[in-house]
């Protein structure tokens, strides 16, 4: 029998979850990707090993992955010569603002307020190639002086009447994982800079399991979210490359994308309101709606505003049910074209998987390369797979392409995703690849920013850009691209070839989401860092020469922010300029005049 | 064989095609909703007569409806006195602007200008009862000076230059189909108005049949929007109830939805970029993309900005392949309660029909008295159907309630989607009711307008209006307005019953959209349209008071704008309000005090 007073109980039917414990950021590495307990590094035999436990290299030794990225990059890498971190960097001094100080001590408690010099280092930073290099080998001319862990909305509040009062400079701090150098402090800001993490603002208020919706703090951790949901069968779905470190304010903040999209959608569609402490006052509303049709929304403001308009300090978000069934699967194709041939076709259909994402040749070799080689060879039965689809099959081991899929659903829709799928994929030459290829596709993804650090460990600077095209125009903008990168990295006059590789990441009716990623190796390369900046600049360039966006979901910050007059007319730009002049007269939230030139990525 | 270059070929890949022909408005009438063809009225028999062959009803006798009709309202409809029409009313002179008019004939051609009363008339309103009744029974106090049709997007820069230079005031108007009182002119505004009518700039400028993209002008109409993609085997799918008159750019104002959003997203999921002029310039961008991250959007700012912010000229939208199937569906449940339950277990699934709305008993009576009576009367097969769900089925045709579906996606689309609904219908007790009232009940969509003119012939005052709720509120929400609707009824002294009711026109993950309908017989009732309003909004308020949205869809306008304190804090109301200050700082585009106590809907 129904009970159909659960469509009439409203906020009486909330559960208001128990508060999680505190979250433990000493697991956290200061200088590089991820938890400390994952480390990938080069052994003794010359071979890549892998410590920990979390993902599918861990524990494992990579023996075939050197040798094939020597190949890449034509270029010898020597075990016994790493590069040294200089970590870390010295790191200026904390500008005093006792007044400011005094005023806030009245609401936070004692270990809610740091000058340490390493916390204001990792707080003054993201993590972009750049800024990793800085702290690493070179310094960061700006950090926060003062940071600051508010526990409750008030905290925020006070905080920012204070900075107001005081002329301190606020910068909101997630997870600290932005790769838009939107953290890099502007070395010319005077005031005292006040770095506001939000990490202990992690609970969740209530969830109403009828209408399928949480209210969030907005420092709580993707991880967290997740694992606070799944007792109550409920799932917010977002699942960025960054899950396990980012918080749900910063997805508002840089307009993020998680890798399930296709099933949950992106930020902006699972955000149905938020909570923003702006300089002005609190932005809010007094009840929320599926949808609705009021005015202008200043919430859509805070969707890629990286912090320049307020702090969100919580947010009632879209849950979903928890798939009755989640299955991976993948495909091989016989090149990149076909490959994208295949998902503009599964762009047609009403429902794609929960994820689909495309590898191209040399991301395809490059996951291969990562694979631990097994105890007493590879199996018969793998071996015997492999003979086939290089042989009978006809796949070219040097242009062969895979794409990886999770599909998520009851079992109904799984199974009629499958068959769509798999229907579409024959017509282009698919060849069904199994389930565990797909499941490590998707689960290697939280693997690729610590091969970022190991890479710099041994003289090589990686860095992945992404893009978002139509899909008229896709093709030619993967190619023009990656040949746009040779032609940089030649023209740099750097040491052998460049590693080069794209993947499709997410797909949409009118388009695609595309990830580049390049990598040399930079020994005896003056400035290397800068030299990867500047050629990352000419990439963009022929991105956008190419019909590319800015960015799909990294956003602006300071690294792209010079480009922006080449996206929006100056109305457009004026428009945002001015609507924070007047939501922060005194620009409490970001540098005083924005609009100037920016600084380059490259003149620490 | 796969032809990949056209995933490279971008523009020049564009499809341009021939301008349609010149809009003909001369149809439409301008004191009635509707096309001229299409009159219903009480004839000679005192039967309902509709004209025409429009609409499932046109050409036909409809018997059954005014005997229901009386019997709802517990009062007489005389056919020998019907409540005449007082169209034109008196309308006020045109203010002059000698110098504005010089600037803008230069640009524009002689026929894109006017000063004609009745024109003037016809675009200082919309489609509220407040609205009609005062063109038919009162007067409007205030109404543009002059109306100009620009066909190029050179004419509105121009218009909005020569507005700035003479202080005049400027209204967008789209298909004159609001029913938020957003068209009114306020009756103190001394600038001369001048109403910009976007009907000729309704050209499709490209189609990008690959990336599934089409830029369209904002004066094209729904109707020749579907009417022109429609060769090119591609459709917007956006079909809001006015989709015969009503325009890109009204939906872009208004914040549209769609009958069929489940399946084509409402007009903020379809809408990619749009031009906008603005007092300040031009918004546009460079290029368009499937989805970005690049920082905060002001185009987002244009949705259900309701003309206040500048005049949208053209959006490029999202297109969707014309279904290779539709399918129509309906189902019977037992009461209101069974059917909410039903469309709540569908919004778990991952795709349900394209459109799925539920009608309560008395909605689902209403549309059984529209029926025609067939010569000879009721088929055997009726007479049947009708005994066996009223015999042993135990359907009570006094609470029994009907919900209506479109299907649409490829075959094995529809099949899975078919199964999906049929299945989970039989937990609630759901009967299949066949796919002819399916269709049936989404055709009628389109004849409800008619009717309030019917009704306002015959002393009936009707009206709807709508908002969207969380599931967790939506009975009590239906219930509560409806009883308060009641009493509101019996306090204002009002002859006879009202005639309520309500219906879910819209299901999301978290809520829903309900409409709410309520007529009463005014004859002999002092000011009838004032104390509707008046009923309307201790109706609006109740709505507040259960949760539910200022509007979902309709839009705030002159006739919500009261209320807009009582759901968005200060800080919000001042966001928008200075941001409207920065971009347009003489005001040209709405009030020069917008933030004034707002005009009631009921003192014209």
């Amino acid at each position: 029998m129904t009970d159909f007073s659960v469509f009439s109980r409203g906020a009486e039917g909330r559960i208001v979850p128990p508060p999680p414990p505190a979250p433990r950021f000493e697991d956290e590495l200061p200088d590089r990707w991820g938890y400390g307990d994952t480390r990938l590094f080069l052994n003794d035999r010359g071979n890549i090993e892998v410590t920990g436990n979390r993902y599918p290299i861990s524990g494992h030794e990579l023996p075939d992955f050197l040798p094939w990225m020597e190949g890449q990059l034509s270029h010898r890498i020597d075990p016994q010569d790493p590069c040294l971190s200089h970590y870390p960097p010295s790191i200026p001094g904390a500008r005093s603002c006792p007044a400011f100080m005094a005023d806030i001590q009245k609401v936070f408690p004692a270990d809610g307020l740091s000058t340490d010099a390493k916390v204001r280092l990792r707080h003054g930073h993201g993590h972009t190639q750049y800024e990793i290099y800085s702290i690493k080998h070179g310094s960061l001319p700006r950090v926060p002086d003062l940071v600051a862990w508010p526990t409750e909305e008030e905290h925020v509040v006070a905080l920012v009447e204070a900075a107001k009062r005081h002329d301190v400079c606020v910068i909101p701090f997630g997870g600290g994982t932005s790769v838009s150098q939107a953290l890099l402090c502007p070395k010319d800001e005077s005031r005292p800079i006040v770095s506001v993490d939000m990490r202990r603002m992690n609970r969740i208020l209530w969830i109403d399991p009828v209408s399928r919706m949480a209210c969030i703090q907005a420092g709580a951790v993707g991880g967290h979210i997740a694992k606070a949901l799944q007792p109550y069968g409920l799932t917010m779905g977002h699942e960025p490359d960054s899950i396990e470190f980012s918080t749900l304010g910063g997805w508002i903040a840089t307009h993020a994308s998680g890798m399930k999209k296709n099933r949950y959608g992106n930020i902006e569609d699972i955000v149905l309101d938020m909570r923003v402490v702006t300089a002005n006052g609190m932005l809010e509303r007094t009840s929320v709606h599926p949808r609705e049709s009021v005015g202008c929304d200043p919430r859509l403001f805070m969707f890629g505003s990286e912090g320049s308009m307020g702090i969100v300090t919580s947010a009632v978000v879209k849950l979903t049910k928890l798939p009755e069934v989640q299955k991976y699967g993948s495909l091989l194709f016989h090149d990149f074209d076909n490959g994208v041939a295949f998902m503009y076709d599964l762009s047609q259909c009403a429902v794609y998987p929960a994820s689909v994402r495309l590898m191209d040749n040399v991301q395809f070799q490059f996951g291969a390369a990562l694979k631990p080689r097994p105890a007493g060879g590879p199996s018969l039965k793998s071996k015997l797979e492999k003979a086939i689809v290089l042989g009978p099959l006809g796949f070219d081991k040097d242009k062969m392409v895979a794409c990886t899929m999770v599909f998520e659903g009851t079992a109904e829709e799984v199974r009629s995703q499958e068959a769509e799928v798999y229907r579409r994929a024959k017509k282009y030459g698919g060849f069904k690849a199994g389930e565990e290829n797909g499941r490590r596709g998707y689960m290697m993804t939280y693997c690729i920013a610590y091969i970022r650090d190991l890479a710099m460990d041994n003289y090589i600077l990686a860095e992945s850009f992404e893009t978002s095209v139509p899909w008229s125009q896709v093709l030619a903008l993967c190619s023009n691209v990656k040949q746009r990168l040779r032609e940089e990295h030649k023209k740099h006059n750097l040491p052998g070839t460049p590693f080069l590789s794209c993947r499709v990441t997410q797909i949409y009716e009118t388009g695609v989401c595309v990830y580049f990623y390049y990598a040399f190796h930079f020994k005896g390369v003056e400035n290397p860092s800068q030299v990867y900046s500047e050629i990352e600049d000419a990439a963009r360039e022929e991105v956008l020469k190419q019909g590319g966006s800015l960015s799909h979901h990294h956003g602006v910050g300071k690294l792209r922010q010079r480009f922006l007059p080449e996206v929006k007319s100056q109305v457009a730009l004026d428009f945002v300029e001015r609507t924070r002049e007047t939501l922060d007269p005194s620009r409490i939230f970001g540098c005083r005049n924005q609009a100037a030139v920016p600084e380059p990525a490259h003149s620490p």
